[in-house]
């Protein structure tokens, strides 16, 4: 059975290559399973029907026949799950190491990571936002010398097999290679350019660019010119 | 294979119940499997051999023989995988979903509700913090409208069956239960009630409870001391 996405038809510039979908098409284009999209303008996501598949708001969604899922870990984790070991290898031990890594992207590596996001993008401007950003930067950083040290000269976070943990991992990192803050870190530089460079995560970014057809919301407008005064 | 897995011997009274081996006993207790416990001093965590374990520094990790693991997340869903359908229903749609809540529970509602953490314990007193919190409350409030739509009249996030993902949502809400925060929204609050008056639960808090038996580093000594100041 083919399964649906959704994804927006706009987002503003800084957010074009990271909206969540990414993951969740990265993750069927590595397992080879073609799917149809389709596209919320902005706005859409926060309305009936969308609240219905999705209870934050948000986008991707994922439905295949009476599956219905939402959240980009859990969809990426049910994909990999159902399509053979190409993303969570056969071994009992391995695939549990696997799915940890998933867990160490999305609730140790991004919320940090997701904070530099709010001080630099969502609150940009508050007067909050300078003072604090050096204790921001200062816990990103920790946590990316503590996955530098364990990734080592390994290819991949567990050895030499790519995995959804890595899938995510790349993911996530990628969220602040274009500030510099892994320029420090050579080793995860590396990995993340490994992973960027894989065929499959190619053509899911491509796709979703492809897909930014649409305009911004009145509301949008407004916010971004708003950012435009700040700047 | 009786596992075992790693807690602190001491943590501040703001910690103590909220250490995330507590999901970990949390689920051990669910699916009735006798565990042992190392403790480690405050400290020991960023040391060798705890390193080795843990890349990031922290507990709980999980061993059973070749598996070893880190990440509450991950070893909840190791435990819940590996016990038959007491975590996760054997429909492998209801299965997904339980996942997914798993997911959401760590990557989209504990993130606002640790950077009320961070605001109000390990920023207290910074100038950013005080002027910044109306705006992490809003964060929190949004997803904790969204939840408490969602869950309606429902026992359980997914209807009448407890999951791995109403274990892990259920841990990441008590966090701010004490702060008052879910007190406009009686139906998280009556849900919460029900996960942690669970026989599972109740053990589980008793044990971590007991577990601390040790003294305050003296880095810490001092950290507690400073915090005295600013309170």
């Amino acid at each position: 059975m083919r399964p649906t996405i959704t994804a927006f038809d706009w987002v503003p510039d800084f957010a074009k290559g990271q909206v969540r979908d990414l993951r969740v098409r990265w993750a069927l284009e590595e397992v080879g399973q073609p799917y149809d999209v389709i596209y919320l303008s902005q706005g859409e996501q926060k309305q009936a029907p969308h609240r219905g598949r999705q209870p934050f708001g948000q986008v991707p969604t994922y439905e295949e026949g009476e599956i219905l899922l939402f959240e980009s870990g859990a969809i990426v984790h049910h994909i990999a799950n159902t399509h053979g070991t190409m993303l969570l290898p056969a071994d009992p031990a391995a695939r549990a190491r696997a799915v940890e890594w998933m867990f160490a992207a999305l609730n140790t590596v991004e919320p940090p990571i997701m904070d530099h996001a709010t001080a630099t993008l969502f609150e940009r401007g508050k007067p909050w936002s300078a003072p604090r950003l050096p204790s921001v930067l200062a816990r990103i950083e920790e946590r990316l010398g503590e996955l530098s040290r364990r990734l080592g000269e390994q290819t991949w976070l567990d050895g030499d097999v790519f995995t959804a943990g890595d899938l995510l991992m790349v993911a996530v990192l990628r969220i602040i290679a274009d500030d510099g803050l892994l320029d420090g870190h050579p080793t995860l530089r590396a990995y993340v350019a490994r992973g960027t460079a894989r065929p499959a995560f190619v053509r899911a970014l491509a796709d979703q660019m492809a897909g930014f057809t649409g305009a911004p919301a009145p509301e949008f407008a407004a916010w971004l010119a708003r950012q435009g005064e700040r700047a």
